[in-house]
């Protein structure tokens, strides 16, 4: 059985002295989520106490943190967005496509119990454009995009032009809304941002400009309205993309489910399920109604289990069929390996380890087999016509990915780019959102090739990559070995950041490496963040180290990216909760500590009051007899 | 107790199909020793196998993993470097300074029982030199640099410039000398050495010329010949350090020991002993007996021992006489901050976290309340006086290290690095070696200045950082935070990488903890060398990647960085031994694999036998029909 909220009503477990806050934007159908971490009052040297202003953090986790909601999943997560999309009147109810056995990968219908959850399906009405890219061309600020300029702020104020602002009342279950936090964004350090433009506080028409522009993508089905908006661009917060997924070996529904509610309690930004063992359509269902995140999935996984596996079978119907079926359920978006070309494949022969991605090597064998070029590429613009009918996003594939550093950057991988950037063109002419995927697997020096290519070739399309490994030699520790790719690549551009887990190469990841494989990917995007020089990044590090320097010990705890590790870690030393308090640590012991001194540096330094240089002789000597005569005691 | 070799009489627990290889030198007492990892032979197509070379690495466990050796931690290991010293003649057996309670920290003698492992101390003669860079300046090649050419090359061939080679006899224990395998050095992708150098080959000559230029380093102590060669220089292979050592609150001098062994058999290049607890000499003695690996120390946490934790009533006496203590024991290089100025410590008062290192906050303390300059600095040719006596390396502890992001790159830090500078030029006219340590807490986009800078004031000395850590916000996993970073500045010519735990900030390391930071350094220092363009790194990616391809799963695990973890990971989904030759993996599952199709285009591109670009439509459809009409399975 799936576990019932109990294990998340609120963040108690896991984000101790943490509570779900909100922040309305220009109507009260707005509320943004963010998680705010309490903190304790800095004790100061005269016995007083100072108000330490608490931390927000930007919170995916969705409804499932908040008490106020009474949730279940076997009925999903309210339709958060569904009167925005109603509102926009340019959406009609559909009868479905009509489940079919095939589309669990099973010959019978098997034992179903999705009546509850699944909604009615919706559509573009006809001669309706409703992408947000469209929306965007026209000068309309959607709610989705008021609600990512807020949600990128973190809750600092924006400004809200409410000239072409999509017109949207009513209220929802939200209930918490309260101002944000006056955090003073001290100390950042100016970021190099490569190019990129970004604002020192969002707007939503910052926002509106960038998705008009093609340089960032909203992923929003409409048949997602469980979804809280999100946007994926280099102007933006670097995101993260966890992957679950049943497999044909293993793994149960219950379990995928559970996996998305772990990975975005960690802060996953988007998940992908790359199911491809049995009950493929139920257990994206499942996924979905429960996913206060964008859900992509790579749709020939799906379209292969109904042929058999057999990749020479696939047909362009069956494949057009699938990605309705995945449209109608509401994915936000799909990855199409339309970039693998007949012409290109020859390219991978030589290669230490030839065509690793799934979907890449499956459109390979096609081709081949067929002597035919992609019906994905031939296909391309019925592709585009079902993706705009839903606004479900491309994330264009890198099938000729490399798999192994001796790989990186070759011909076959930069040639699926340039026709990856051909096809962006041609989806942009249908409104339709664009991503693009990269490695994969790329030494340190051949990172920042890969990103300028991708802007060049791709006309500043979002990049969306899969680490990258930085080497091959720590199968164990990939999560490592890519977080490194990955931050660097972050920090140079890309937009999001496909996660590794230990297990990959290995095995299927459980819960554990769910959650090392989040935690190393937000380290990767924060550092990026804060290399870009990303507005109020730094807020966070910098209150962890004020609670370092501070001996704030349960505030260091409470403002880690992983709380429980933190504060495990600690009480394995020093397990007293009298040490939590303790002005020591257990590097140095109560007898002696570098911060505390530094106390002393600080008092001495701030009681000579002028420039030591100038009157540096005289003064430093006075001080010097003064302290002595204090007993120059550390702890008296 | 001490865990007696039975856990290390060879590789076998830990890395599986490796055994101890060496490689002779010019003499036979010239042995260096690399583990050599064996692959099983690769499955053609046609039912035949093709043999696969051996993998040799850089191995950093001593004679601990040598089976021929019977070795016990109570004698400590053989003097490997006793005869080269010896016929060098430039040292003399001396009678040592004597133990003092206070030695240990203690007020008795305690209960001492280290006679079986102290040695004879030894000290240069009266008006000899014997520092390796001395030697280097006069043209000659030592057995040291011999050795670390042949080690930098993983065995490959290196020219030996006989003409200034040091003439040495004799054997020693080193029974399994052989030639390396013919590794290919295929496919590896050029570096951006940043302005390093890197010959494709090293050769005795050109570790001589670094040496003598100041650019690298030999830690090499006369009073630890226990120790196997190793060299520190950007135009070197990156190292790692591991921090080890008990605390005034916790552990013992058998879990230091253990831990030194446990860390140099994961890959630590050099290990600090940063003990501040009771029974440092005793420990010190225990773990230099024991290292195969050079031996650091910050000497001052002893000296503040002797004074009862108080920095005040340091003074240059107890300093220097606690410099003699440990060169006689055989400590290769020293932490000393002599760069923590009176006139700098000012520039710290308004910093976030002010002066984190222990080192630098103990001689600030001890300037403010005496008002005089750092006996450190006054002191500091007496200082070199005493390093050149037994060869011990300076590493110029960076005292005003950004202790949080907030504070990186700040006046005080580069202030400091200037006169770390100014001191290396002072060290070097007395032929003393020397590195430069630095940060500690750096984003992204301000940890190349760090390096610049750094060979820019300091005339190209070695640099060897503390991570840097790259964000603050995920205390319990400092040792990504830090990775990242580690492997920029390794990208950019640093030379040794001084590993953090994941208890880093929050409490002592376990095993489990020096495991992973050894693991995490070794991705960034790997990572990094690949980056630099190190001939002959990326022979071990590819033979991970290509065990990979050809579903050789014992040698993917065997080849890893931790083959335990690799393999553990793989059980977790697929346990049975039958998996382990199965040409599947748990992520597709057995009726798909990406990686099997591949192997189908590699086939059909070498039997199109010609450019598919030129005769591309005809042939192509020969080959399809062909295919389909082999019935276009994949498992027949």
């Amino acid at each position: 059985m799936i576990q019932q909220k109990s294990d998340y009503d609120d963040y108690g477990n896991h984000f101790p002295n943490s509570c779900k806050v909100y922040k309305a934007g220009s109507s009260p159908g707005i509320q943004v989520p963010f998680r705010e971490i309490r903190l304790n009052p800095t004790q100061l040297p005269d016995g007083g106490a100072r108000e330490n202003d608490p931390v927000w953090v930007y919170d995916t986790s969705g409804p499932w943190t908040d008490p106020a909601h009474d949730l279940d999943v076997h009925k999903g997560l309210p339709p958060y967005r569904q009167k925005w999309i109603e509102d926009r009147n340019d959406t009609e109810t559909v009868q479905d496509r009509g489940f079919q056995a095939q589309d669990n990968g099973l010959k019978g219908l098997g034992n179903r119990n999705l009546l509850a959850l699944v909604r009615d399906r919706r559509k573009a009405k006809s001669g309706s454009i409703l992408t947000q890219v469209h929306y965007a061309r026209q000068g309309i600020i959607t709610p989705e995009m008021e609600y990512i300029a807020i949600r990128e702020n973190l809750g600092q104020e924006a400004t809200v032009d409410t000239k072409y602002t999509q017109n949207i009342e009513g209220g929802g279950a939200r209930q918490h809304a309260q101002t944000g936090p006056t955090n003073s964004l001290y100390h950042q350090h100016p970021g190099t941002g490569w190019g990129a433009k970004i604002p020192s506080l969002m707007t939503p028409e910052f926002v509106r400009q960038e998705v008009a522009a093609g340089r960032a993508i909203i992923p929003c089905n409409i048949n997602h309205p469980e979804s809280e908006p999100m946007i994926i661009g280099r102007n933006f917060r670097v995101k993260i993309n966890a992957n679950i997924g049943n497999s044909a070996v293993t793994s149960t529904i219950e379990e995928e489910v559970e996996k998305m509610r772990w990975a975005t309690l960690w802060g996953a930004d988007t998940i992908m399920d790359l199911s491809t063992g049995k009950n493929i359509h139920d257990t994206r269902e499942w996924i979905i109604r429960n996913a206060p995140v964008p859900v992509g999935t790579v749709p020939i996984y799906q379209a292969l289990k109904k042929v058999g596996d057999q990749p020479e079978a696939l047909t362009w119907d069956i494949y057009r069929d699938t990605l309705i079926e995945q449209a109608e359920q509401g994915v936000d978006y799909f990855t199409i390996h339309a970039g693998v070309l007949l012409r290109y494949i020859h390219l991978t022969a030589q290669r230490a380890t030839g065509i690793v991605s799934r979907g890449g090597s499956i459109m390979a064998k096609w081709c081949i087999v067929h002597h035919q070029e992609s019906f994905l590429y031939t296909h391309f613009n019925e592709i585009c016509e079902i993706m705009k009918a839903y606004d479900v996003s491309f994330s264009l594939g890198d099938g000729l990915r490399p798999g192994s550093i001796a790989d990186a950057n070759d011909e076959a991988q930069f040639a699926e780019l340039e026709t990856l950037g051909e096809l962006t063109k041609v989806a942009w002419e249908h409104d339709c959102q664009v991503m693009i995927e990269g490695p994969g697997h790329v030494p340190m020096q051949s990172i920042k090739e890969n990103m300028d290519l991708e802007l060049e070739h791709c006309y500043k399309a979002p990049f969306y990559t899969l680490g990258p490994l930085t080497t091959d030699v720590a199968p164990g520790y990939d999560h490592i070995t890519s977080a490194i790719g990955a931050a660097m690549i972050g920090w140079y551009g890309c937009a999001m950041l496909c996660y590794v887990t230990p297990k990959e190469h290995l095995g299927l990841p459980n819960k554990k490496d769910v959650k090392d494989g989040v935690i190393a990917y937000k380290i990767a995007a924060h550092a990026a963040d804060v290399a870009k020089g990303f507005p109020g990044t730094q807020v966070h590090d910098n209150a962890v180290s004020r609670a370092r320097f501070e001996f704030r010990w349960e505030d260091q705890f409470n403002l880690a990216l992983d709380p429980e590790t933190a504060r495990a870690f600690h009480d394995e030393t020093l397990p007293k909760d009298s040490a939590k308090t303790a002005h020591f640590c257990s590097m140095c012991g109560p007898k002696f500590c570098s911060m505390k001194i530094t106390e002393d540096v600080r008092k001495y330094a701030a009681s000579s009051k002028s420039n030591m240089n100038e009157v540096f002789a005289k003064e430093m000597e006075e001080k010097s007899k003064e302290f002595r005569a204090k007993g120059s005691e550390l702890y008296s």
